[in-house]
């Protein structure tokens, strides 16, 4: 077992990176009240094992899988079968699903009675790598995404890489774009293991699916612990994302992965800097080719221009005094926030 | 101006007490974003004079008046108004009004963007002694009262006496009901001084409100420091709370105001203590008789049965492990929670 912790003073708590599911420290698994949440194409698999893993019954309840399904409706749904089953503040909550099903959860357990317990089991690359490390839940608003949410700690996490098995292709490659992300934006070292180990990853290779895992987890709760709740470095794990929600938002939440879309920004990112002399166009390349490499989209959907990407732009949670700001890469393995790129900037390098 | 500090370390904020409106720190007075939530009875008297403090525009939104409007679905107004608006993480919401607004407005700041400044301007007594201090934010579910919420303490609170001067007899009343709640929970001195100060107090002497609300914030203030998130002694303020609940549930939000419900659930308290053999007959009639001489309600509801609270009460966001949980009072002016309570005692006292 790999075992990272996240460094948040008295929130601080251990993310387990394991090859199956072992056994829960004895203050989660005696929980008398627990509610698991997931949706109904990652219970059927994994319910009856979690469900195992305490020692009293569970309560469960499954959400629609899909970005679409992260609102509010279904945050009050949750909420209302909490309190239909006289569930009290002890309740551990558990999100056993993808980012959405963590997102919401986290946000149920970020508000139910003002907070309570919370155990992540993120069962999806993209989850497992990003969104169960560092807090940040959300759901969506028809006018931007993860714009209602909470910071708010789990207790643990527990990661499994056999629940990859089982994950569709196109949602392991939406995963790697996440990993691809934190070698552009702070490890060349690891951009050049990932492009080393391609063929073990792309067979799922449990060892070294930990492994990554595990380095990506690390680099992301060194920067969580700096930086809580995104006063300034957190910002940098948003690499890709500007242009990435933009994606999402005009091609339908669902349509696109969420990866995906980030694959496509980071290369944007990465055509911007390039633009501005930071990268060279064989850098801009090996972004391309390693995204590509793991099966991701590398250019915007046909359907869209530049233009289209300016609205969702002016609405990004990291719009401050009416100006965008943008991560972009001064080097390959190194990413900074910047306030100055314009509307004429995003028109003459993307038309 | 009187001044209290709410000592939370990073979060400690200061609450001003005035007999009227003056200007606000710069910090504040400069927001380039500023949004009033407030109802259509306290807008008209004072959003002008409000939105006066601001040296950029405001924008405002106002919330049907009542109890029966904090809501998710108000909750979810607000957000859509702010996305609308393009509002941005940067915006400062303003809570003008009673607890309602403020509970509202704080859970949108808690929850928008995952966390905005927030500005208290509490309008009746009540949230100025109660609701404003402490950062319990929350809406109500169908099943339950504060059901839904999050700790955000404001940055300020701002409270002026000149707003008890518009508000109804009995609303003031109610509010003098958690003014009571701090003498009998820890405070027997100002028992004695708010026996001797009534009539200045119902003739609402500017002075005298004004030395009294900061008494009760600063005594709040003192309790919240030491247990911002009620893992102890801040539960202590819920004195008369598991009773009142239960009233104003059972009666229908809104048709008993908080303050009467507490008040009567507070002389239940002290009947129960009295039961136990902690308080003297005597005692728990100068509970009645000061409750009673600002005109509060000292008895349950004609149409309740001690067995109609139950249900409620099983649901309190203070049961623990199954067991409910009650502020009683072993001496007058000081409170204790107490897990052994049972139905079979609460029939045999009530019925």
């Amino acid at each position: 077992m790999q075992k990272v912790e996240v460094q948040l003073g008295q929130r601080s708590y251990p993310i387990d990176i394991n090859t199956g599911f072992t056994a829960l420290p004895a203050s989660l698994a005696s929980a008398r009240q627990v509610v698991i949440v997931s949706n109904p194409t990652v219970a059927p698999l994994y319910l009856a094992q979690v469900s195992a893993l305490f020692s009293h019954p569970c309560h469960h309840m499954l959400i629609e899988d899909g970005e679409a399904f992260k609102t509010l409706n279904s945050f009050e749904s949750i909420m209302s079968f909490l309190l239909e089953k006289g569930m009290s503040r002890d309740v551990l909550l558990v999100a056993l699903g993808g980012g959405v099903i963590g997102d919401l959860t986290g946000f149920v357990a970020a508000c139910f009675q003002r907070g309570v317990r919370f155990l992540q089991i993120p069962t999806t690359l993209l989850s497992q790598v990003d969104s169960s490390v560092g807090g940040k839940t959300a759901v969506n608003h028809p006018l931007g995404k993860n714009m209602i949410g909470a910071f708010k700690q789990p207790e643990h996490v527990v990661i499994s890489t056999v629940t990859l098995n089982t994950l569709p292709e196109r949602e392991f490659a939406a995963g790697m774009a996440e990993v691809v992300k934190y070698a552009l934006l702070g490890d060349a070292q690891f951009l050049d293991w990932l492009i080393q180990h391609r063929e073990l990853i792309c067979q799922q290779h449990p060892e070294t699916l930990a492994q990554m895992i595990c380095h990506c987890c690390q680099m992301k709760a060194d920067i969580v612990s700096r930086d809580e709740t995104e006063q300034g470095d957190r910002a940098l794990l948003n690499l890709g994302h500007t242009f990435g929600h933009a994606i999402e938002a005009f091609m339908g939440y669902g349509n696109w992965l969420h990866g995906e879309a980030v694959a496509v920004g980071m290369v944007m990112a990465a055509e911007l800097s390039a633009h501005r002399g930071w990268l060279s166009e064989p850098q801009v390349n090996i972004v391309r080719s390693v995204l590509q490499s793991f099966g991701l989209p590398v250019a915007m959907p046909d359907q869209m221009q530049i233009a289209d990407f300016l609205p969702f732009m002016k609405t990004d949670k990291k719009v401050k005094d009416g100006q965008m700001r943008f991560v972009l890469l001064p080097a390959l393995g190194s990413a900074k926030l910047f306030a100055d790129v314009t509307e004429a900037e995003l028109l003459q390098v993307f038309s």
